[in-house]
């Protein structure tokens, strides 16, 4: 039977115990990139579910660094823009930040201040859903620029961390689930 | 007359002085990025040149955290893979990492030992050259792997920096200088 497209991404997504630290099991999207059909196939799902989803997408907003990896190339698929939210001090000009909380210290999370006009309709991504945290920091930037967020996606979702839990009632759209 | 894709380009980049300090004239490329017929010229002007100049790209090798975001779609376009040179601790297995100067201190920069092997044609990219630092560590560690790196691509280069000068021999292919 020819494999399926999500066979093809879950394929190519490794697993480092240990990773960045003991206990935490790292999952590697690193052989995705590296292989093109099997990066097609992420975006082809991508496309695939906002097409069947959301009749309008104004704009892609995509999560400093690993969602600059997936952002562009679904916006240039849905024939949109693509925005990128930074860790704090990388945005020239005006910006709006918020923290959120790691599991040591804070971060803040910073995107142009005209990135979004209100109204505005978007799908954030990123390559992985673990506690939601820094999603959750790009929901609200979205929000104080009166966006209208669409939902979340990311190839993997790791189920034990709730991370969409703390996104609710956003929907969270994932690949893989661990 | 027509805009050329150039042109269109161009138009979208903007300048902020002083920053990320003062005296320093940052080039912002999020509006290329926002506007999806802006980064769709950025691409096709990359896939015309490398098609002109390099008969077989195995890769193309990317940056943290910029080059990310054009990196995906020459290596879509090229069919071939992309992959990720990241600051030292981002990537899980083993790695080899090189060490380069910052204007202050030092950084290093890290790609997973099985990236690329031995004898595979890569071409780096970035969102910007300026003094050449960065993407010089790419090369390094490239040619540890016994890569053979056709060149450099960027969006802008900064020509008072001598970023050119550094990584001389290896061509090095910009869309807007300044």
């Amino acid at each position: 039977m020819a494999e399926t497209k999500l066979q093809l991404v879950e394929r190519h997504i490794r697993a480092f115990p240990d990773f960045p630290k003991k206990g935490i099991l790292f999952r590697d999207i690193c052989p995705i990139l590296k292989d093109a059909a099997a990066l097609t196939a992420v975006i082809d799902l991508f496309e695939e579910h906002v097409r069947a989803n959301h009749q309008q997408v104004d704009l892609i907003v995509g999560l400093d660094a690993r969602g600059f990896l997936f952002g562009p190339l679904l916006a240039q698929r849905l024939g949109v823009g693509f925005v990128l939210v930074r860790k704090k001090g990388k945005l020239p000009g005006a910006t709006v930040s918020v923290s959120y909380e790691l599991e040591y210290g804070k971060a803040e999370a910073e995107i142009q201040e005209d990135a979004v006009t209100p109204g505005q309709k978007v799908l954030l991504i990123d390559d992985l859903l673990a506690t939601g945290g820094t999603l959750y920091a790009a929901c609200e930037l979205m929000k104080k620029q009166q966006a209208e967020i669409l939902g979340c996606l990311v190839v993997i979702e790791l189920k034990e961390l709730n991370g969409t839990d703390k996104l609710k009632p956003l929907e969270v759209f994932s690949l893989v689930r661990y």
